[in-house]
């Protein structure tokens, strides 16, 4: 399985905004929809194998299950919308235990910490840094997990909790990308190793 | 410079639709907004020597210049805004001349063929295709042209002119993606090739 973690330090942890407004109102929301985009989305197909989790203001995390999910179109709005509706059901979240807002789509208290520990149990956390070595020269794990900031760096006390579930460091471009892209370039990545001459 | 053509078979060459309303009343106009998110931005950067043509219907060419565009943002909604701005000033684009409606976005009536002639005067037109040789087997062209659809496939017509007028036929990787997908990891492609440890 490939895991993304989407850390949105600024999207509300309450549904009171406006699908409108997602850069403005909903904090960036619309960065978090274009990641859930690339991380699930092929031409005319689903990628079923795939887990992204959305944590947002390390206070609640929305995981979207790729093998779950019926109802994700590749437009921001309609995906803000999935988000909105699982902060709807935040009060059914009890402790660790998810509540399901639509199939595939759950929320739950869980914080940065929590949701990158477990995604570490049984998955390689690998650091997205531009001074890491270029992807390409490493071998690809089997169950990767990459973790992405929206528009603003990791906060220090998130990048340390970082460094010390990672087991490697690399660097996907020369150039600084949005999240979705990385994402993008992280799945291409894997699609194209073990492809001799795909 | 860096050029995407990308086909919309479906989008309205007039501007009587709703924000809300991208993947329905604007014939998929999210996923055109998409590939012009992709190519052109970068983590608080713009890409300025890329250039993206939107070509509605074969009827109409919307243009977006990188080193001319001030008002991108990245969300989709503020993209249609640019995308049906243009069309309010599609009456003052007359014969082959653009008319320019907002900094660095222009109109035109040109169809996919001028369009695609255009550009591949002075560029290397690269044709995508499942078929074609790994994009990482050959040596980047200097400026390449890149083809891309939307939610469609090409037509006939369409592919007969993209064979006629293309240097390279590619693959971007095994999975067949998203257009805008598709830009991202030509992009990519690019930003790496020459950065022998980059």
């Amino acid at each position: 399985m490939r895991q993304f973690i989407v850390l949105g330090h600024d999207v509300p942890t309450t549904p009171e905004f406006s699908l409108d407004a997602l850069p403005s109102e909903a904090g960036r929301l619309d960065v978090l929809c274009r990641c859930v985009n690339s991380a699930f989305f092929l031409s005319h197909d689903l990628r079923d194998d795939v887990r992204v989790s959305l944590v947002l203001q390390d206070d609640v995390t929305i995981t979207f299950e790729g093998s779950e999910l019926h109802r994700l179109n590749p437009d921001e709005r309609s995906t803000a919308a999935l988000v909105r509706k699982a902060l709807e059901h935040k009060d059914e979240a009890i402790g660790h235990m998810a509540a399901e807002s639509s199939p595939g789509v759950a929320i739950s208290r869980k914080d940065f910490e929590t949701t990158l520990s477990e995604a570490a149990d049984g998955g390689t956390v690998v650091q997205l840094h531009q001074d890491g070595d270029p992807i390409v020269e490493r071998e690809p794990p089997a169950n990767p997990v990459f973790v992405l900031s929206d528009h603003h760096d990791f906060s220090e006390e998130e990048a340390a909790l970082l460094s010390e579930q990672s087991d490697a460091r690399v660097s996907l471009s020369p150039r600084a990308l949005h999240a979705d892209h990385a994402i993008t370039v992280a799945h291409n990545y894997l699609d194209t190793s073990g492809f001799s001459a795909y």
